[in-house]
């Protein structure tokens, strides 16, 4: 048997300005220290209730079927496809990033026939180009992602691609873990049918817990199912009897982290959305002429440029990874470094929730300028 | 847009005296509330290296791949068959309550040909005939469950049921949820291939990681695989690569989780193994002599009885709910009901980890008494 680490838990202070988690605030981290209900106590299910309601506010939905899956955001992608594919469905998957290239990866698995339509990281889509393809196929699916964390890019024109999704008869699946809570997300008004999210981004929640929300259309599609989702515990079917009506058991609910993400919520709620979305965008705008000034521009056009996420591009002969260990070792401070064609061409700054504060900000412009200069 | 809860939470005292989540104690929960560290941080890599390590000591193995999954224990069970089965694989579940039903509806969503075997809920299994039943056939694993729920019931012979397994080729591999953490489970004495667990049990800790290990017969056969595990979440190869080296991106951690996991798994390693059994077992047989005596007598019979879950028989007349209603609401216990053939006749009461503790025994006998007199 090996030694057993006996020391009491002891991190430092970082200051998260990364992709995610962000950081968390004191009335969220207390809130999961509450001591426990049972998940079937009447005083459980009546916070669950509560964490819906909210969670359909902050999505712009109506959607009865609107809950939190018990996983990650990635668990939450999954669930995204593995309820509408069956075996040899045809799905269209757009992919202008890593978490595109993510839901091929899982649309796979389920014995998806993917299609995919790739335009270069960093870019986005013309909607008309999406609808171009549609047209081409009887898909089931269009699946893409809202804000590409790997990118820094924000897909315009989603309400667009929904109308051209259904007049070819497919749902559009949207990605919005790196939007929803700190940008516009309106899944009614643009008509999206599936949309998912992550607690740990704009929601500032602690990670764990998947936001998913799925219009009638979508529940239409699960219903008419030939085969059993195959995924157990991502079957919509059992989470939503859990959820509501007759609160059958289905698993046992990560108890702490509803208590934190309803807590979240009440904040987004409580500051309003457009202001939340307004102190994100302002806060994203002073970042980036920060960035101008130290020469460091971001690698996405203004037009379509994340408030949520930024990806300042490394200059020539700087390393990536010295720069982000001396900003951990000396400042405390958490950034990432690109994926795939971007490593070591960009940087990843969230600003996002309870990180998205002046005085990280500003922080972290100081931090770079000594370090780079 | 529904009225939003602005409340506070507010929650109840609840004394948890059922099938799971037990209580968590001061300790765990000041731990999970300690600000986020990035999943990818130093720091916390070597916080999930220290609970691996911990995971091993509780899971008394040597076990390499040894993690806890990202969802709960239902989510184990699910990591558990489906790293493991290719469609067509033959596989033998053994059934002798409600998880050893959900093992079957599992693997028959990843294809299985399953095979099963049952025993009347409340009973436990003869290992002869489990092993007569492995020679008939090539399995590709059996899977049973070692504390029943459910049920109350502990199979015993695990080590015979594995030896068996072995000698005809096939993998074991054994639901501890109940288990790990309050009475013995020895991984590799027993010759246990794949074991999970949840953190809500006898480990004390709030609900949403599954423990789980494998062996090295285990690993190979999924490096054999000739298919890609039909779920990208809960694939072991990706979470593997995040656990140990490379440390490669697969999904953003409950980091809060994990703190209280580690700090939970600490407390079970201050405490001893051994000293943990015999709380458990003493405080088990204090309430055992305390039904006897309230005319409450329990299900199992006590050579295979469970020392973590017991299930007192509801004596004819008496309304299960309403017994359950007024502990909830007048003493702020509880408690749970029976599942499938044992609804209304039996209660489950779970005497797990901080849970398992003299004035709660003390309590619920009194209220019991109350209410029943």
């Amino acid at each position: 048997m090996e030694f057993a680490p006996y020391t009491d838990l002891n991190t430092s202070s970082r200051i998260l300005l990364g992709p995610g988690p962000s950081m968390v605030s004191p009335r969220v981290l207390r809130a999961m220290a509450t001591p426990l209900l049972g998940h079937l106590d009447p005083e459980f299910l009546k916070i669950m209730e509560e964490e819906q309601k909210l969670l359909r506010q902050v999505f712009q939905t109506h959607n009865e079927l609107t809950l939190a899956i018990p996983g990650t955001g990635s668990a939450g992608m999954e669930a995204a496809l593995c309820n509408f594919i069956e075996p040899g469905d045809a799905v269209l998957l757009c992919v202008m990033g890593f978490f595109g290239e993510r839901l091929c990866e899982i649309a796979k698995r389920y014995q998806a026939q993917v299609d995919r339509l790739d335009c270069p990281w960093g870019e986005v889509f013309d909607p008309a180009q999406i609808e171009a393809t549609l047209k081409g196929k009887a898909y089931k699916l269009v699946a893409l992602v809202h804000a590409e964390t790997s990118t820094g890019a924000l897909q315009p024109g989603i309400p667009e691609i929904a109308a051209a999704a259904h007049r070819n008869g497919a749902l559009l699946v949207l990605d919005t873990v790196t939007s929803l809570g700190g940008i516009p997300v309106e899944i009614d008004n643009w008509g999206v049918d599936v949309a998912y999210s992550g607690a740990q981004k704009s929601l500032s929640c602690p990670p764990g817990l998947a936001p998913l929300t799925v219009s009638e259309r979508g529940r239409e599609v699960i219903k008419n199912r030939q085969t059993p989702v195959a995924n157990w515990y991502l079957d919509l079917n059992g989470l939503e009897k859990y959820w509501g009506q007759p609160h059958a058991y289905h698993h046992t609910a990560p108890i702490s982290l509803h208590y934190a993400l309803r807590e979240g919520l009440r904040m987004v709620i409580e500051e309003g959305l457009e202001a939340r979305f307004a102190r994100h965008r302002a806060n994203a705008e002073l970042f980036w002429e920060g960035l101008d000034s130290i020469d460091l521009p971001p690698l996405v056009p203004l037009s379509y440029r994340l408030a949520t996420l930024t990806t300042p591009q490394i200059p020539p002969g700087v390393d990536d990874l010295s720069v982000r260990s001396r900003l951990l070792d000396e400042y405390n401070i958490e950034i990432a470094g690109g994926f795939g064609p971007l490593r070591g061409k960009v940087w990843r700054v969230g600003l996002m929730g309870y990180s998205s504060r002046k005085e990280n900000i500003t922080l972290l412009l100081a931090a770079l300028e000594s370090i780079l200069h």
